[in-house]
């Protein structure tokens, strides 16, 4: 399989921890969105969409980190690793749920929350104190449901790991790099044994390790065409 | 089945689209959110997060229009009728990649679109060309993906129809209310010829009919409110 997108990107890196846990073998070809590489033609041939990331298994292309990902739990599953739980139709349909509340509840607060900290700790933008508190207020709203959902079952979908828990990774790992963010985790029980469970599984940590590997070549990339720039 | 929910409310409708393609008894449950009922106790223990739609059968509730639409059409798929194509994995894939576009790609710009309008149209806010100009630009680049698709097969994941179609039509229906947003759909040939193929299934026509009924009532219905209020 080939993966086009960046180790750094939450959304490519979704779908490496999908790869990673089903043991499949990948090649990444990185794409940078920021150097133009999404909106060239031969990208847009592979995802009309210009974004970030692809895969290509032989002569099937998707894109979409969700789609991808799902794609990848069905192709490999086994009877020791099954993600997706199509064997149990209830049970498939609460990894849907939870599939879905991660897609349209948590990570569009997340990555509003992230990039607002991003904005005032490393571009210097002034902090609003009612803007911070009102992202942060949006966060605590759903982590509180999350918590009280957590109490009922020992994972999102139910009492087993799913793709349902394992596509919150590189979001919440990237909240976490925030000690101020951290404590929103850390500060409801459930939540926090999810997040450390979740940690805790060979994949996540081979693909967060990746990802502060890369955030900090990024970082330093970065400073050095601004550098040149100057 | 339960369906809590509006038939006005493009979510539910999406779930009444499913319900109805796989001619599935229902009996819907009205909740309304601006009357609060989303956030009383016995509500929030259906759907945690107090949105609609969500959906009881049996014992089993679920959440989340897109979710809800996969189970139904899973649990209710024949030799006739499947719309997610769980035999085929390449084809399955195929319907994951354009339902997960229409829920990142196409309802959030359709959605930022329609409330301008609707904010302009009815509640009489003034309108900023820029804005609405970036909007339908929004929009213009999206559907320019799907032409481009809808030329290649007959229908978004391949030619065959599928529930990646189905999810665009409560959106799209109100989109075409507003004749300066219909030509966005109506000046791209494949785009337009889709949808008219969409709205020609008797299980589209019978939802979207039902939207705009209950549009007609509601606006009554809210127009009695005002009026009792001044």
């Amino acid at each position: 399989m080939k993966l086009y997108g960046l180790e750094v990107a939450v959304d490519t890196a979704r779908v490496m921890a999908t790869l990673e846990e089903m043991a499949v073998d990948y090649h990444l070809i990185p794409i940078d969105p920021e150097a133009g590489e999404t909106k060239l033609p031969t990208y847009l041939s592979i995802n009309p969409f210009g974004q970030i990331p692809a895969l290509q298994d032989a002569h099937l292309t998707l894109f979409g980190s969700r789609a991808i990902s799902k794609y990848i739990a069905r192709k490999h599953k086994r009877m020791s690793k099954d993600l997706i739980r199509e064997s149990n139709p209830e049970e498939e349909a609460m990894v849907e749920v939870w599939m879905e509340v991660e897609a349209e509840q948590y990570e569009p607060v997340i990555s509003a929350l992230i990039n607002y900290v991003i904005e005032v700790g490393y571009f210097g933008k002034v902090e609003d104190e009612q803007v911070m508190a009102k992202k942060v207020g949006d966060l605590e709203k759903v982590l509180d449901v999350y918590e009280e959902r957590l109490g009922k079952s020992k994972y999102l979908a139910g009492d087993f790991f799913s793709l349902a828990d394992l596509h919150h990774l590189p979001q919440t790992h990237r909240l976490m790099a925030s000690p101020r963010c951290a404590l929103l985790i850390n500060s409801r029980p459930k939540v926090r044994a999810w997040w450390e469970d979740l940690l805790s599984r060979p994949a996540c940590k081979k693909v967060t390790e990746t990802m502060d590997a890369c955030a900090i070549a990024w970082k330093e990339k970065k400073k050095k065409n601004n550098n040149n720039e100057s």
